[in-house]
């Protein structure tokens, strides 16, 4: 080992780039075998809710039909990159019915292999290809084989870095040379030291006995159920683990002679394709498809490091320590001054690589340093990371965090005992290999089960944008935040872009529409004419005019509303008699929200919300006011303060219900019928806090898309249709649920044309109607 | 005369029924013939932008293809009414190329009878059957006396208040027979009294010479050119004027014998049909095609009142008072004791009529009371108009108005020399019967043109809209005002209803492309991927992370403002250097317009608007800051107070030019210039206000849609293509105009999906590029 390349770390710290040091391109792939409750390779199809696995960016299969994959987008940063890894992780296990991913790299209960499922994709020339290449490889490895699975971690640096270094270190190079060298650099340097990250991410040491017959038998038996070998870390990365028959040793001078190397192997019948060249890091181009073309063409596009095995102990099999820890020995790859990776290096890879695998928790264990030098493995790893110590001070930042990941892997080199591999190898001893990584399973589920309605990295934006981005993620479309604060996100299937702002707000409606449903007097009229039934009312642009018409309500029931808004603010109901003062009040908190205001007939029933999305009602909801349900002992207020303490109560639409206020509105409410916040309800005792029931002001959503009959569907579906509206939440009072709609036992009181989509897939109370997944098909995406 | 039905009258004071009384659905058609300068009757088509004559609601022909017909659409006021006719007269006037519209009953000078064209209507077989009826008048009463012109005016009662009195009269009738009685009597008296309206509104006393000879040679010739009778009032209500050949005695008792009479007419070859029954006031039916059919089956729906002259002292050939006059008739025909209007009735009605028409300016003129009683005609008058004073103090409102009507009314009656007819004489004998109507003809276009950009009665609204309902009034397009504050309307052309608001908002975009344009950051992104030039820059949240960025933008020109505005309001621009304070102060201003705002690249050159409609470019305009330009003497203070005063200004966007207004921003910019609102220009110095340019701070708009070369056209088409928006504004840098665009020397910098069309219509410089219709071009109406 030489050291840091000094001339380059001063270069980067007189130019302020230590900065980009921690940016880059980063993605992960990851592979899951679905089991079933007892750890069964499961034998059902891949969930179909994941579209056309060949198209789909995020959720596809591998090998198997069970073997799901998961792949996060390109992002600038590893957090963004372990967060959407959490969110894969959530969306595939939520998912699956009935069914667990299997959290270790080794396979679970594996049947005989004829059923083992190869990989089904569609029936385009891509589709055959895949199932072609699978069919070979279940020929020459076997099936069982590809069934380990594990994490592709794919890094790659930004242009703009790599540009700063070109200008200073690319004389006489043209830029794409200049970026092969770098990327050849680290990719050699990666495999050199590839042991040392075996040793740390190594997590498979112990095989079901379902496995291959005539490996098991050249392993040891333990806990009955399933067999190892002393002292391995990863089977997976050992010589019965996923690899190449030979270790084909390539040259990595440039990319010409790499290229030519893998060519030969081809042309020669030892491999089937550049793609079966399973080297533990992969120099990735352009284009997939004739990767090795692409790479004399463009250069190369970014590395893949494909050793890193699943860590049961993480519900993501990765935790963001390993991905900085990587990061970490990437980074000291590049940064490392240049040596050649001849035949000598390479078979010493291989041998560290092999002995590591197998053997490394023997603390004697000793690598090579080369063909005739030996040292402690624990040694070895220490001496690079007493690099790494000086690259983070280079860094700069996160250097807190960085120095505990450089520790804890100092630890583990010096108590082989701390290793994930051990740790793994105790639970097993403890329970069993199948006990132990069930029982991971379901607890992970339970895990992605309590945070059903989050999606990590993106819980500033609504709720609402959340269940059409998890809905696309489910279907593969690529995705882009174009402004957070407003929602707007464009969405992209490869075929063409949509754009929508708080999921409801899209190309399908023409404004036209949208301007009808903002305007409620507009509605009203519109609906009107069409024979629809709605409330009665005036508008007033000032409060005395509105305040003269006393005598025209005063023996109605009315609603008294700001003629724009949005989640009911500034709403005042009186259903029966009113006073005179409470009357002006209420106008003027309506005035206080708009310059013009609506004074209504209130119709008698239960209000129901519609949601009409294209030519079909998905989702009705009863939507409850604000209310708390009385214990005997508590306040008004304590029981407010403990219903709000609910996880799934929140503010700005970003849970699946909003905190209670009490507010002016509420004080009022309670006034007229007598109480106040101090009041005591009775034990059972429901006490409501609004009269409206929006969910935006705390009230509780009740599904009973089910209930509604046909003919109250019909009339929603009209009324969207009548404004030309694909996307539309209709209001109605509903007298009796029972009775079917006639002339004017019903009334539409208000459309809206940003529907809160969420309220449909998380009500209080029941089911989820899946609207992200209808938005996209709606979108056609 | 039995004078007022006490019962009926006590009965609506009761009731407070009389603030009903000046309501009703009224309506007016007026004909025009068209004339050269020289007032020879016109021999070109009709418009072509009055589209197609039989499905425009307001603008048609009549008889010949040279007599435009004006309809008002129903409304529930005179005011309206008026209102609607004045609007009528102006766009006729200013779409007529070298011609004027002929302000007199009586013909203009008429050609040989082979030049007077009858009207050319489509091919559809209504057009051939309207065609076909005036043939066959043609034939039968020759094509010069289908030239004489006048007012038709429509009434019917409001249903609610024909209600109210069926409730209490109309036992054991049905609704429909009770409304048959009602408009049964009011036209019986109408018939009965017609005479004292054609004595106050005659005014065709005088016919060019070039009128049918027959006729000519039974008159009297004055003045050279022209033919009277001595004492003359209406030539076109007298024996000559537009009559059937025979004085037809009809059954008024109801409606069956009504129809049954006329019938027994058409079926005797008396008369063609229905509709040419020419009674001095006609039952109207619900459907116009098959009168008489459903004047039994639905009743009479409206009176039509046909015996009133256009009054050329009027531009619009009749004035407020004299519709109110009428309605003051047809009240007292309705509260009249019921009379019957059986033969003798009739027959003396069509004797006063003549009687009134042909000799009414003899202050002697007795007319019939019966058979047998005859009296003066000022005093029969003086008698009705008794009892109309009861009634006015019934209906209690307007009442100064109404008295002064009658008052007028009673003049008249007294001073024969007062009417109408008899100033038309004086007239005519003092210059000549073309030089005084052609001089009136050219007053009132002169007066149009002053009026170019108002539409009365809907001043209110913004510009734009009122540039687009007046081309749908062009079009003949039904519309409706949904909400006025909105400038909200429906348009509605008999095959389709399209809303729009504030002109440009319309079904034609999608929700999308206007979320697009609303954001600034998105549209630069959206547009910046198809390779279009935006300036680059970045958005902030908080006023302090603005200011911190100084250093990045203080060696740049830069413009800041609101993330959300329109009409510029909020927006800084720095061209050249520019200190922290000033920076900061303008990160002030834009945060009080938004709660984030963006900083800018400032392009180099001049700014251009861009008004993108479908596939084209259909105006371009330059807008010039706010300025004034100096006279060596006042105030920058009194310049701008001299240029607000121009009628061309005023304020939100109801005038085509703005008030320029002396803010902060204003002052801040002189401040720049080292001036204040006190510095007095030099004679010829222009001084600039304002960074921005738009016309709502106070900029002047120069049309320059010619001199902008098609590349610049072509990127401006494909921005609003790459938003998928149908109406875009785009603002577009052009660092030189008479050079191609190339890559880098213009750039979009904004996109507007609420442009303000009237600039286009109304610039300070340029022509009208008629955007209302293009719109309605481009929603296919």
């Amino acid at each position: 080992m030489k050291g840091l390349d000094k001339e380059i770390i001063k270069y980067i710290c007189e130019n302020n780039l230590e900065r980009d040091l921690l940016k880059g391109n980063f993605g992960i792939e990851k592979e899951n075998v679905r089991v079933d409750k007892n750890g069964r390779l499961s034998t059902t199809p891949h969930p179909k809710v994941f579209g056309d696995r060949l198209n789909n960016l995020y959720i596809t299969t591998d090998f198997a039909e069970s073997q799901v994959e998961m792949v996060t987008p390109v992002v600038d940063t590893l957090e963004e990159t372990y967060e959407f890894l959490d969110n894969l992780q959530n969306i595939v296990s939520l998912e699956l019915e009935e069914e667990l991913l299997w959290p270790q790299s080794n396979p679970p209960i594996l049947p005989d292999d004829e059923k083992i499922y190869i990989a089904n994709f569609n029936d385009t020339s891509d589709g055959k290809e895949a199932r072609r290449y699978r069919d070979t490889l279940a020929e020459k490895y076997g099936k069982k084989i590809q069934l380990i699975s594990g994490i592709h971690y794919n890094f790659s640096l930004k242009d703009k870095f790599l540009d700063n270094l070109y200008k200073e270190f690319g004389k006489g190079l043209t830029f794409t040379d200049f970026k092969n060298k770098v990327y050849l650099k680290i990719a050699k340097n990666l495999l050199r030291y590839r042991w040392l990250l075996i040793y740390l991410t190594g997590a498979s040491p112990i095989v079901h006995k379902t496995y291959d017959e005539k490996i098991i038998n050249n392993m040891k038996n333990i806990n009955e159920e399933s067999y190892h070998i002393e002292d391995i870390v990863s089977f997976r990365n050992g010589s019965y683990g996923y690899k190449n028959e030979k270790d084909f040793i390539i040259s990595y001078d440039n990319v010409e002679s790499y290229v030519r190397d893998i060519e030969e192997l081809i042309s020669s019948g030892e491999l089937d394709s550049a793609r079966e060249f399973y080297s533990p890091v992969r120099l990735k181009a352009e284009e997939n498809k004739d990767t090795l073309n692409s790479l004399l063409k463009d250069g190369i596009k970014y590395l893949e490091l494909r050793f890193i095995d699943l860590n049961p102990f993480n519900k993501n099999g990765i935790d963001l320590e390993t991905l900085y820890l990587v990061h970490l020995l990437v980074l000291f790859s590049l940064f490392q001054e240049d040596e050649p990776f001849d035949e000598e290096s390479q078979k010493v890879a291989y041998k560290n690589h092999e002995l590591v695998a197998s053997f490394g928790r023997n603390k004697n264990l000793e690598l090579y340093e080369n063909f005739n030098t030996k040292n402690l493995l624990c040694n070895m790893g220490k001496n690079i990371f007493e690099e790494i110590r000086k690259l983070i001070s280079v860094i700069g930042e996160k250097e807190e965090f960085l120095i505990k990941v450089v520790d804890d892997a100092i630890d583990k080199l010096e108590n082989p005992n701390k290793t994930i591999a051990n740790k793994i190898v105790e639970k097993v001893l403890e329970k069993s290999y199948m006990d132990f990584h069930i029982e991971l399973a379901k607890e992970y589920l339970k895990e992605s089960k309590e945070n059903e309605f989050k999606l990590t990295g993106y819980e500033d934006l609504e709720l609402s944008t959340q269940v059409l981005l998890k809905a696309s993620i489910k279907r593969g479309i690529k995705f882009e935040i174009l402004d957070r604060k407003d929602n707007f996100i464009a969405l992209d299937n490869g075929k063409k872009v949509e754009y929508t702002k708080q999921a409801t707000k899209t190309s399908l409606d023409p404004y036209s529409s949208v301007m009808i449903m903002e305007n409620k007097l507009v509605t009203k009229h519109v609906l009107d004419k069409v024979g629809i039934r709605v409330p009665i009312g005036k508008d007033y642009f000032n409060s005395s005019s509105a305040k003269k018409d006393f005598t025209l309500f005063k023996d109605k029931s009315i609603v008294i509303k700001p003629k724009f808004t949005n989640f009911g603010v500034g709403i005042t109901i009186f259903k029966d008699t009113f006073s005179k003062e409470s009357y002006e009040r209420a106008i003027d908190i309506a005035f206080e929200h708009d310059d013009s205001i609506l004074i209504e007939e209130f119709l008698k029933g239960n209000e129901y919300r519609f949601l009409v999305l294209g030519d079909k009602v998905e989702g009705v909801l009863n939507r409850v006011p604000a209310n708390v349900v009385g214990d005997g002992k508590s306040s008004i207020e304590e029981l407010i303060n403990r219903k709000n303490s609910s996880p799934l109560r929140g503010e700005g639409h970003r849970t699946p219900l909003e905190i209670i206020t009490i507010g002016e509105i509420e004080k009022m409410f309670l006034n007229q019928q007598g109480k106040d916040i101090n009041y005591v309800p009775l034990d059972g005792e429901t006490v409501y806090l609004r009269e409206n029931s929006n969910i935006s002001t705390g009230g509780d959503s009740i599904d009973c898309t089910e209930d509604i009959l046909k003919s109250y569907k019909d009339i929603a579906i009209k009324a969207a249709k009548t404004v030309g509206a694909s996307i539309c939440g209709v209001d109605m009072i509903i007298e009796d649920i029972s009775q079917d709609a006639t002339k004017d036992n019903y009334g539409i009181i208000e459309l809206n044309f940003n529907p809160a989509v969420y309220m449909h897939c998380y009500p209080y109370k029941g089911v989820n109607r899946n609207i992200g997944e209808k938005i996209l098909d709606l979108l056609d995406l």
